[in-house]
């Protein structure tokens, strides 16, 4: 396999080796926090695969979960290869914990979720746990949010009329488009808007508006939403950040 | 037909009349004030039948639409039936004018919709609509909104949360059923609870807290939407208030 690769590219390679152990360690420490009988929610994502992984491990030692609930038909797959039991939202009256990845998070703790088109599903998850932990490298963590589009999920019936109204206020929208560009379509049937207004000014007031424009299901702003960040640094390091 | 009919039901019959006429005359006043040319927006509901039949006539004697967009498949047929081409409000950039029902409309043309489970598909016609009318018969109106249950349109992912977090709020939910007693699904795939508290207080305040939850796809509180209302009155007179 090396035979053929330039030193750039095994270099490349022992720096993905370095970040994917990076992530292992984040979701490790992650999986350690999970108590017994937790009824637990899980994301999806390059580090909660990990994380994954890691619950398979203290299963196997012996831990049992109240209930596990996912995000994503991948994660849910992994879980259940492992053997646990996947129940869906609506059959737990409440969460106590949910592990997942962010696209950005700010110094408030607060993020911009949804790179991945199921923002609608893992802030319904979110809202509805009582504890939110986000396992994130380094490269997500910003002073003020921003660096990433912030994804809106619109009903198709008014999707025109609510991407003119974003353009007005010069929030920059661009309909998300699938590999092969159709317009991506959500699992609910709606679509995406992503608005590449970089930073985000006031957040909160962001969300209000967009809370209250008639045809958004809803936004990739989590404010207020998750009470500890685990960040793997690039040199080596874990840390922890606490609301 | 009539040999039966007791003394009650013959008065029951000539009163349905008497409404029906009354309908039919504020439906027509309605119709009287589209204008050539005019993109319009067309509800639903029993008096919003008699307008569809006006603008019928108003057809026949030469009116051309711009475009017409409706909110139901029963207005929909009555439409093509009359000759008129319906879009769907995807394909039309903007619309003047919208015409509907409400379930309750109060002194400040505020109101409550969605009595027959349309409220996501109304509210988005009625928003990117200019101007919009309402047809009601008296009993509809009131001081302060109330008298109706409230609508909200929820995702089934979380509708059992939504619901508990409503009923500690005390907002009275219920969610909305079939004849047949199964849980209603809209037109969208999702759930509608009712709420009964009654009257509303602080209509603004409660459709900002429906909208900033997470879970709620629409809400029945159209507030600052509508700006006349033409109200048949059951002493036969016809009242048109504007905002």
């Amino acid at each position: 396999m090396y035979t053929k690769g330039t030193f750039k590219e095994v270099i490349a390679m022992l720096s993905q080796l370095d970040q994917n152990t990076m992530k292992e360690r984040a979701a490790r420490q992650a999986a350690d926090t999970v108590w017994n009988g937790a009824r637990l929610g899980v994301g999806t994502g390059s580090t909660v695969k990990f994380f994954i992984d890691a619950l398979g491990e203290r299963k196997a030692a012996g831990l049992q979960l109240g209930a596990v609930v996912t995000t994503s038909s991948r994660s849910k797959a992994q879980l259940e290869g492992l053997g646990f039991t996947v129940s869906e939202l609506a059959d737990v009256e409440q969460l106590d914990l949910t592990v997942d990845g962010a696209d950005r998070v700010d110094s408030h703790l607060d993020g911009i979720k949804g790179g991945g088109g199921a923002l609608t599903l893992e802030k319904n998850v979110a809202v509805h746990s009582a504890h939110n932990t986000w396992i994130v490298d380094e490269s997500k963590v910003v002073d003020h949010l921003g660096g990433f589009p912030l994804p809106v999920e619109v009903l198709p019936i008014s999707a025109k009329q609510v991407y003119n109204q974003f353009e007005d206020e010069g929030l920059l929208p661009q309909f998300r488009t699938t590999a092969t560009g159709e317009r991506y379509v959500t699992h609910y049937g709606n679509y995406i808007i992503d608005l590449y207004i970089d930073p985000l000014p006031a957040p909160r007031g962001l969300a209000t508006y967009l809370d209250s424009t008639v045809g958004v299901v809803e936004h990739g702003l989590f404010l207020g939403i998750c009470d500890t960040v685990i960040i793997a640094r690039e040199d080596g390091t874990i840390d922890v950040k606490k609301r």
